[in-house]
């Protein structure tokens, strides 16, 4: 297939918007102009291949824009609805300000229509929604084990996010994107991607090693900008990270779907110290 | 009617859960214990005035437990379900550890299937899931503005931190909570809620206040711990609230809605500054 994969859209708002401000400080009062993040929805939608309509529509979310395809690849992958890159025969942005993705699947991929219906109406911010009651989220809590022996160093960790920080400009321009990276085991940044909401930017990278064939990611750190929720241990565990560590804090259930999972989890990581809640056996 | 309108559960599991830990710093590592904010899962559930059944799931939302029947009225308050207390029979707290609330609602209170189809499956962390379309999205910009002349001086905004900081003893804790905080026009805290979600603890604050029959708010401030996104503002300007100061960045969407709604957004609120995005006519 010559096809391209994915295909961008025609405008693309892009990740940040000046806007005027005043700042007051103390009794002084200054008017100048100021760049923040971009907040939008996003609908995902589904076609099988050769469809030629728009497509079934799986999720709205709020989203900064860019890299929505592999947003789109993340949030599937993570919700169980697609495995691999070669599930998908193409994806595309459209709409007006590009703000749809419409995902064809490959030929023989079929839609797991309760699924679907699970994930019709899901949110960047929290997978949870889109599960239908209590039960299936015990069912999410049964997580399988993340299939990797990587052992790394305590002082490996204390040097990631300075190097992180110098991939975020989102941040560093808006103060207001959280940001999910990932490392290999050497400490070297692979990969680092933005957004209004912690679950996109995890979709978003997620999805972008997707798209390079590279999941599962046994042999990589995840580094989280914020807190860890239970929704992102949750990602991370789908895609095989043995390692996530938070600049913030964890929730009790990060907690327990690390410790189900295996994966080593450190929170609070500043300066040179850091807290380990789950599975510190891998720390050499 | 004699009947209890907030019966709790018979077990609350705690804002708080104590976690061993290992921190290291440099060479050195001490095993601890250590307290973290609890992520549990909650269902809302709807029944019919006198219904004997369990009601109809409408929302399961990852929530730190307490004040979740305040939770379930800001919630369902929020997304026009419910318009005051007087439309509400009874609340009450069920399931194994408290997971579930039922909301009992009054004699001749329609629920609008629409609605409820909209709300199902959404989730604390964004009220955008449960709208089935971008119009969906579109419609909810059309909010009504705030019927309220309020103005305050910029000096009062500067102290409403310190003050919420003082009654925010989750965050305190565990580094792990946010925070929603109502003030009156005088900068005197009227009530704070946490959770592990932002927009858990704001659907708290409001779900709070539309118990006591206090609603709309619109001699009231609001003051968010970290970011203003789209979905708190839109929250704040159902309950009618005037001013909202956000110690984070505030979204490009967040300032639209404040702009559309006739909000005083202001963003950043650190020690004697901060910066004014929408509105700024309300500040003497």
């Amino acid at each position: 297939m010559s096809r391209q994969f994915i295909t961008p859209a025609d405008q693309d708002p892009g990740p940040t918007q000046r806007v005027p401000v005043r700042t007051m400080r103390g009794e002084s009062m200054l008017s100048r102009e100021d760049l923040v993040a971009v907040e939008a929805p996003l609908e995902i939608r589904i076609a099988a291949v050769g469809e030629r309509g728009p497509g079934q529509p799986v999720s709205v979310t709020m989203r900064t824009p860019g890299q929505d395809a592999e947003l789109a690849l993340g949030f599937l992958y993570g919700e169980g609805v697609i495995h691999s890159r070669s599930d998908v025969a193409s994806v595309r942005s459209c709409g007006a300000e590009g703000n749809v993705v419409r995902i064809e699947l490959s030929p023989g991929v079929a839609l797991d229509s309760t699924r679907l219906e699970r994930n019709f109406y899901a949110t960047s911010s929290c997978g949870v929604c889109g599960k239908a009651s209590l039960q299936a989220i015990d069912a999410m809590l049964e997580a399988r084990p993340v299939d990797s022996t990587l052992r790394i160093g305590a002082k490996l960790l204390t040097t990631l996010s300075a190097t992180a920080r110098e991939a975020q400009s989102g941040f560093r321009d808006t103060g207001g994107l959280h940001a999910a990276s990932l490392f290999d085991p050497q400490g070297r940044l692979v990969a680092a991607c933005e957004d209004v909401g912690r679950h996109n930017a995890l979709d978003k990278l997620v999805g972008s090693m997707l798209r390079d064939g590279a999941l599962p990611l046994s042999s990589s750190l995840l580094l989280l900008s914020g807190r860890a929720s239970f929704e992102l241990l949750q990602k991370a565990a789908v895609a095989g990270i043995p390692v996530v560590a938070a600049i913030g804090a964890p929730s009790s259930l990060a907690i327990e779907i690390a410790e189900r999972t295996g994966i080593l989890l450190v929170g609070f990581l500043r300066g040179d110290s850091f807290n380990v809640y789950a599975h510190g056996e891998r720390l050499l």
